[in-house]
């Protein structure tokens, strides 16, 4: 809990303006709402700087559809990795989300904002494309301006380099790979910014579901890169909006 | 290549002030110089920002001391994970270098510069400092106002909370964790900004040398957090200060 | 085989109260059952405290009734990780027994009996729902009091703090979690009691089916938590069982 | 933080008794104090039961001295893998400790306290004595009757068998174990009460320094046992004791 | 190729009852004759005392049906691991072949042979039952007299002893266990004759499909145990029949 | 980019046959052609002597279609992995185009060109069949006379030896294994030149998909052995054609 | 405990030869005797036909020692990778003892024994020297006849076909070797005997310590394989020997 | 064996040339010679095209010594990873031996031979020097003109696109790289010839000792590669030779 929160409840107690007992239930009602089989988290946004978001793999859709209803309440919904009928149980109660199906992520906004910054994902193959969707619903949803480039992979490394304008106005960049996971060493030796690496489960055999990719990037020889899961386009775009967010 | 650069290039060829023989030789000249058993990166800071960071394992003394003389010349110098005999062999050359023991980190900065920014370093315990001196001396370096907090492991909650006020105030927190590394869920769950975790080879037994603390740091919870190299406190702390400066 | 039964067995021989054939095929007889392609054992509840516990999968649903008519006699059976087919072959010997779905596990209990002592579960998110309701039901079946708190990873740490009053009057606590596994050392952290940490396969990526989480309690840097199998709730409220029934 | 703590704090503060500047300073001194390197948690027994412990490695014989300087103000102490080197540097300080040198473990204990309850050690061999001193010296510090059986492998089971009676009798088993680790199932299969299991790094080839054991002991076929850290005798030793005190 | 059958055939050149180029082809033609896709192994019986034997997993049913012809001319053949096509495929040439269905395991047999020796054979569960299957028939194929003792895992080890009796005459014995394959271990410290351990995958979470059990065989602490490779009821089979055969 | 070209196409500029503007979009043109969700790589003939191979797991048929519209231009098409729906979409396009079941190559060819050189392709067994029909459909495709002797696995190593005079002839070597994967290491040890192993997923068990063949290759005690992939069929097809095409 | 002993000793009380206390007290007092730090199981040669073995690493010379005492009364000892000072405490005691320094065995041999049968050794290098060293002490020292070939490893695999004789003569074949272990299955597919692979710890990079060899000999694709530890000369030289002793 | 050698042999025979026992002699005799320990493999160069070359890592210096005389007969030698003092033994009976510091490689070479073709080794970082030390000195030996360019690592591509005309005329190429390994997918992309790729064990933490760096390499997104053992320039040389020689 917050130490000025936690300060200024204790002065309007010592003032008289607050009861002890309803203090004490207030600290815990703000922080989240208990429905049962979860309790949503209120308290995020004040925490962290956004809301709670919905991980779907593992819940049923009524079960989403619940806590769609408890988190959505300011039009605002992000969810991730759904399933068809996950996503149609929250369309019972919000008819306006949009579904974006290779990734299968979910988001609801109730006006258009205008984003800011610059968040550029860079991904390998069109085989990836699943992840870097997931990635980049995820920043414009956040409230970063974000853009694609796709298939850019080692292979054909000049195809990376006919983009070194956008990298070069980029805040953060994204670099999106399966296979051996090359692209983001050498992304980060051409780069001035911080560079976020989502290893991905494309490839087969050695690939090992994404751990060569996700080893191949943790040893990067080139500084200014660190990792999040494979496959894990939601945690990158996050990270790249909180990181492009910073940067204006 | 930077494609300004190229254009550049071109455009004083097509105006005749740069033959297409010297055009060519500079192209690559400006990029590095050859020392035999390495190509010093010049181009480097034109590229990334920052200038190539020696790397010691594997070097002998005086490749080492080669390197620097290369490298140092405008009187800036990072190192990182010398030996004393590495640092014996570069302070032969550069007497005003400073050795760090515990992380056997080695800086060299021709005069005082004002850091700018706030980067804060977590370390879950006594056991981590030689890593935590890497990150903190690396971003200090580069020119990033840095604070460590030592020994806030996740076994007494209370002390990591103790801190709200300084993770309210950073820019981006470095998490340094061994054993579990459990530290970085919880931080990047009451923080707002970027967390980049280290898991460090502290522990025994099924930590793997830090392998298990970096498949809980990929699998944290919380969004925000990307993590490096096992005891890459040098990774951690260069990525804090591109994005610590970014946000300025 | 127990060193009084079988101090008893030798006397009676002495007494000529028992032919030795007959003590020979006793022993062996009170111990199990052979029905061939199982060998019920029935001597377990003298040995361990409690009736053997039927593991379905890889068992036919004939083999599984089978085995439930040698276990059932006495109006008492669990049964864990059992399909549908598997719940309805029980059935039909056996008319009262109760299906929990989530987990597959099945009961029969004779007589409502009156749970004592205090096991707390702790759930780290909605996902990890079918193996708590495993760890409870089986806490439950085998005669303690039983409470589950869904919901409270580290993501959100107040909402555990909230239940720091669940946590004090738990003679031992059962944490389920799966991704990073964290909640393990932070509640080991806040509490007196043994903690029984519960690996659980949710998850994707570098959580490799809950080794993530597995290595992660392994490693736990706070003392008091021992780890069982990846999504091994019934062991876990087994566990918890023995050691709350001790503790009254 | 304790709930009945803070409540009862901000009741002062209600009464007047209690300076919102004071109770805010003192909630924080309570818990631990900050040596610069360390954090010295002496909060800990309030919160679990048990004052902080010391891990060794990884810590300069220094910082040993310094946080035994803290932590034995009331004529206490235990530190675990500790080398002579550690020893000796908190001898300077403390001229009564023990130290066990099989294991490295250290205690101080002001006055002879009067052991209760009854923890029995099982050890499948010789070679694991060093981990089995470290769980005995543990569990008899804090304050358990304790009792080691050692060299009762399965190879020769029947060992096992003759120590029944020491079986039946004891509140908590620890199984101590490396090469294959079998022991753990046994044991479980013939005990009413909690085994933890202690898989160790004795073995060679395929043992993979104790994951073989690790493995083993995780999949046991027999409920009633839980799994710690390989080669963590403190561990099993600690966790142990909260079973046993708690079954009296 | 066997010494014995180049020597008598350089003899049979020398004494000009044999053409070097007719001699140069039955070489090769007594080895082996090729139907495109494979070459089937007509000489393995001379060099190994045993027929191929035809693994069905990766054929298309008119494969295994085109090898069984080749290889059945003499009305013996043994396949393993078929689906139920593969079985039929088979059937359509030869009437009288057997299909084990828990295993896939398919066998021809002339007439009635007369089996020898004693190969017994122990599994942990019900559920190792398909392997167990394997086993006992593919020993019983080649002419070993086999019997199977199911379900005498280490849960309940006096299940174990009270089969001393068979155990004692076997001349080999095969340990068929998954979870925690703990039972070739304790079968080897109460035998005088040869262990085949066979690990299976039977087991969740942490068994690792088998890789769990495979690890503890291999690091049994009792002497005289050799593992096969997880599922492998044939090869520990066979290897037991060549094991009983030569004992008698 | 090739230097050749590139100073071909600065000296066009100093001559003032070139604009610069028109020299950059060029540069960038002669390379690739972006169709939205891909870049197709038209310069990687240029680069590497061969056109893009559309590898088609993860795309969709339609992708895959438009790719092929891209490169097939020339009449010339390879692609890998196809899906039955991924061939019928290329084939709407291309009525020519030859679909290999087994392994789901697709090849267009314009016309019969006369391949040279000498691929041999050695399997170890039926099972390994599709592997190996990859292999040999892409060496053929590029241009090289290829041959498969298929099924000459080590438990039956004479048949190997049957074609030595094979193996003498060619110019490099194919080994395709799974389960031990042994047959490598024979085959260097009696051949003068380049062998390539190909490690398959074929097994079961402690084949863990192909990672035991692909150690065993890795590891070869003769040398002249180099791994590619397990599975990868193509990439040894495309590696022996360009060591084949440089032998003659 | 053996059924026969068991009803032999029930007999006698009931016959009033034996008092039940002293039954009890000699039934556990035939099994082994207790030097405190370890259990000497004399019964083991009754139970396994033969005596306990030294196990040595991590054992302090004194614990040898003892241990070598109790076991050693009758002049026969065998202790395996034994340090040169374990070696001289068991000196001190059995001045006849015989130190293999390769393997670090040691034996002691009353008096001269015949030995029978044939155990074949083979050793792929001259690197695995140790363990064939500690197999063929520990067959020799069982009582069979051995004989080691060494070097005969696959890259020339005509040394090892000249010997094809031997290979033909042997009860029992031991193969070992490192790298990538390919012989284990040359060797059975020209055998007609049980092969007992021993994977060494030879190798470098990708051998992972015998781990390749290891799962190569696992996944052996001819049949009458069966594996131990990696660089477990012991265990098969013992596993050898009783296949061989029973084969006469 | 050869056909051919066999074919002749078998003629003499025929002819009456040769005595069948003189003939089976001279078979065995002509391809090694037996020295104990080792079988020096004599028909190596006539099979592989090139003499057995001595790995001396787990070799005594004494039987290095033995095996080069025997080996060195005809003035060429090449030993691998050899110690100083193994070199110190072979340089008692060779006085021209040349040994390489950095990697352990000595060759002799009994006159200066013309080398032809053109092997091109590019090293990714300085700490890569001895592998790239023993694959260049490998080739040099067997004869084929080689050439290193050290540490153009993907940190700074640029460097390596420096060396494009090098690159362009190579008949092959070498790749070495640590940590992520990411230079041999580039090089393959930039290059029509075939690339030998050889993972080094530089690097810390998550490159578990080359692994990554393996897998990297064996993932490539480029065809055209294949990857040899970690730390394998020996092999790497070898295999780039034959294939060279292949090339003229």
């Amino acid at each position: 809990m917050d130490n000025e929160l936690l300060r200024e409840t204790l002065k309007s107690i010592e003032k008289g303006e607050l009861s002890v007992d309803n203090a004490f239930a207030n600290l815990k009602k703000m922080a989240f709402s208990d429905i049962g089989f979860a309790k949503i988290d209120h308290g995020r946004a004040y925490r962290t700087g956004h809301d709670e978001v919905i991980f779907c793999p593992g819940k049923t859709p009524d079960q989403v559809r619940k806590i769609a209803i408890e988190l959505g309440t300011c039009g605002k919904l992000l969810a991730t990795k759904a399933t068809m009928e996950q996503y149609k149980a929250i369309k019972e109660e919000f008819e306006e989300v949009i579904y974006y199906k290779s990734s299968g992520t979910i988001t609801l906004k109730a006006e258009e904002t205008e984003n800011t910054g610059s968040v550029l994902i860079l991904s390998a193959g069109t085989s990836d494309q699943a992840i870097a969707e997931e990635a980049i619903v995820t920043a414009d949803f956040l409230g970063s301006e974000s853009k694609l480039v796709a298939d850019v992979g080692v292979a054909g490394i000049h195809r990376l380099f006919s983009h070194q304008e956008e990298i070069d106005k980029a805040n953060v960049i994204i670099v999106i790979a399966g296979m051996e996971g090359a692209l983001a060493s050498v992304v980060a030796g051409i780069s001035t910014v911080p560079v976020i690496a989502v290893p991905t489960s494309v490839g087969y055999g050695a690939s090992f579901n994404g751990l060569a990719a996700l080893l191949t990037m943790m040893n990067s020889c080139a500084p200014g890169v660190a990792v999040v899961n494979i496959d894990n386009g939601f945690g990158a775009g996050y990270l790249a909006h909180i990181i492009n967010s910073g940067s204006n």
